[in-house]
């Protein structure tokens, strides 16, 4: 085992609840699983090996390397797996997290994601790395079922969403609204009526959506009645989720 | 400067901003604001030399002291504070945090309540120290506004709304009513006419409330669409807080 690396091919789930969902969802990319002796007893384990067997994926007991990879003390398990790519799906609602850099928060959002049935993400370079272990932690186990893809820039997303490829023929997806969050937005979030499908945009922790950025979009604002800066980026996110699937 | 502890009468603020808001909420309790000589440039480091300077607080430069305190680099300032006692206002709308353990939790959930102008926060034992500097970093500068009261248990948080304090006359609030945020609720939170004063009553982040702690209030739920265990505390918090502030 390595440590990881985001130019690597390989990342970790720590933890025996990400690791189930990583067998669950992605077994085909598992290479290995490696248990803690102390887990012996662990009930989520014992499903673990069940996976492991089913799948034909290797599972060893290997106290030293769980020692050297957890974060927190009681990792009874972790998954080795190779990085993969995904395909956000152009009909469903989206999350674009645009510049995000804190990696705790990317794995949160993508908890809360799911937790709203939002099952595609967006991300606008430069970002967190999303097969960071920390984001995988973060997510719980909903990491393995949000589907992403990378972008350069807001633009190229959009444009993106038109075309299903160069040489192709066009294969316009449904009518999308963009939300775009802002601290000054024109419309008040309580006021907004969100249309399907969806993308809910938005900025960096520090800096947020640049005002170009923001013109693209519908312009939505999460009212603060204190003097706080501003939100907590995830919180935003789970407001703005909350809000947008309120209709269903 | 010692590493703090639990036990210890001191904490500290750590980074320009917070250190802001420490010297402008709490002067009273400041000892000494440490500074790091790279941060000479910045702006909101003059404005704590402006701030030291008006409440006669010492300000020394200590690279070394930084450097072994900080979390993050860049870390341009410290403050050093004695730690102090509040009194929750038995007027206001309270949010009631049973058994929370996450120290960036807490922080996240007093930035989000100040964000929606809620200021008193009931800690229900056994807790997370609120003056873990872990806290007062996630927490921004919203520490030093927020009152906060620790309690044994759910029920002795109730009790001491309906009385000053023992010998004392009896000094009823007004009618208060609890909302108990559990997973499987009688309402769900779309349907809740949230009525103030309102006490925002949230379980752990492992265990959620206990039943019994849950009928002591109305039961109310945020639905979940996807399969994901439950939402983060600090989302559900901020989508609480959201929610029965809307009709303000």
């Amino acid at each position: 085992m390595k440590r990881y690396t985001k130019d690597g091919d390989i990342s970790y789930s720590l933890g025996v609840f990400p690791t189930i969902e990583l067998l669950q969802k992605r077994p085909q990319d598992v290479l290995i699983v490696v248990l803690h002796s102390k887990g012996e007893k662990n009930s989520g384990v014992a499903k673990i090996k069940d996976l492991c067997k089913k799948h034909r994926i290797p599972c060893e007991v290997k106290d030293r390397d769980i020692r050297m990879f957890a974060y927190k003390e009681n990792t009874y398990a972790i998954g080795i797996f190779k990085k993969y790519e995904t395909e956000i799906d152009k009909t469903q609602n989206h999350v674009v997290l645009v510049g995000l850099r804190n990696m705790g928060n990317l794995g949160t959002i993508m908890r809360t994601m799911v937790a709203f049935g939002v099952l595609d993400v967006a991300i606008i370079r430069p970002s967190a790395d999303i097969f960071d272990p920390k984001v995988i932690s973060s997510a719980m186990g909903a990491f393995f079922q949000v589907r992403f893809n990378y972008y350069d820039s807001l633009s190229q997303y959009i444009e993106s969403l038109s075309f299903s490829g160069v040489g192709k023929a066009v294969d316009k997806p449904a009518k999308r609204q963009l939300y775009t969050f802002v601290v000054d937005g024109v419309t008040d979030i309580r006021e907004m009526k969100f249309e399907e499908p969806f993308s809910l945009v938005f900025g960096s922790e520090s800096a947020g959506l640049t005002q170009t950025d923001a013109k693209l979009g519908k312009k939505v604002s999460i009212p603060q009645f204190g003097d706080v800066d501003s939100l907590n980026l995830s919180i935003a996110v789970g407001i703005g989720l909350y809000s947008a699937t309120a209709l269903k």
